[in-house]
């Protein structure tokens, strides 16, 4: 939220627009936690006074459903994508499926760390964590028909398959930084072939 | 630290052995995050006033890397072993300190859930970190040198193999709940068969 346009901008106070203000808290919420920053914290690390916040954010948990939606929406989207394929196999969906999550995690990286951090500890919490429940079920079920299909090796639980191998592209989240030589098509070649091909050698 | 044994032990006031504290800790950590528990939280978890905390707890950073040091000596424990092992292949070593690595992650569950959320806040977590990379850098060259004798597929990077395939044991971490059905061994077969043979039907 910009200052009122009837008063002067103040000297020496960033102009953040709510995009800016958004980035800014995701990153610190990630560095020293959620429920460790305060709106103190948070203005301290835009430049606001304590009292001069007030006027760009609602509230911490405001910031942090607003992160939380951006990275579940285009997760959703790609699922409800893979999902409605026409066409495919599942085999092909669930493919389709990694290679896209993929891709939100690296474009979406900090909002999708913060998701993968929620523990449930207030009703937006809860609610992230309601959404995150539903892709991951759409996700096991996407395993499953591939198995059904005869696809996708039987000898592992599809339950344990889709934790274990969302576990791994999650897992990017933590560790991943954008350097120019690995990016998302590289990250997303390397799960699948390790994933679906495996790591022995041909 | 238990009570000197020169005090009557006081009414209603249950008696906590030092592994008994810590654990609490760990879980208490683990539940609403380190940075955002107070040394009054871990008294009221407890059941000891704000003052008598300090009779069973030095510090909240104390707690903290005692943690960190039971997960990190174990994964130490591990890498050793399997760089040690004598008349084994680089494929072997790997695969062998995967199987261990899990049943760490299970056996120490909320300890290792600690050290993976540490963000490097503190002297503490610094030294945890430093740990983890040196770890981290075993498991690369254990890897390398299974690429290098042949056994593994050398079209991806053999460092982006290391984290995927650590990202996907860590995972566990995350989700993992003892049921009686799925182990330690149900979970390392799922985990090497996955990252080795490949989810593709055979």
């Amino acid at each position: 939220m910009s200052e009122p346009a009837s008063q002067p901008p103040r000297r020496g106070r960033p102009g953040y627009d709510q995009e800016t203000v958004l980035r800014r808290a995701v990153e610190l919420f990630n560095r020293q936690g959620y429920d460790g920053t305060s709106m103190g914290d948070l203005a301290k690390e835009l430049g606001f006074t304590k009292s001069a916040i007030y006027h760009h954010v609602d509230s911490k948990s405001h910031l942090l459903e607003q992160a939380l939606d951006v990275a579940l929406d285009e997760l959703t989207a790609v699922i409800e994508a893979a999902r409605d394929m026409s066409g495919g196999t599942a085999y092909l969906r669930l493919r389709t499926a990694v290679r896209q999550s993929v891709e939100v995690l690296v474009a979406q990286q900090p909002a999708v760390t913060l998701l993968l951090r929620v523990r449930g500890n207030s009703p937006v919490e809860l609610e992230a964590l309601r959404r995150r429940r539903w892709i991951d079920a759409q996700l096991a079920e996407l395993v499953q028909a591939a198995v059904d299909e005869g696809a996708l090796r039987a000898d592992v639980a599809p339950d344990l398959v889709s934790r274990l191998l969302f576990g791994m592209v999650n897992s990017l989240v933590e560790w991943y930084r954008p350097d120019g030589v690995v990016d998302a098509t590289v990250l997303s070649d390397a799960i699948t072939t390790i994933a679906f091909d495996g790591l022995n050698a041909p």
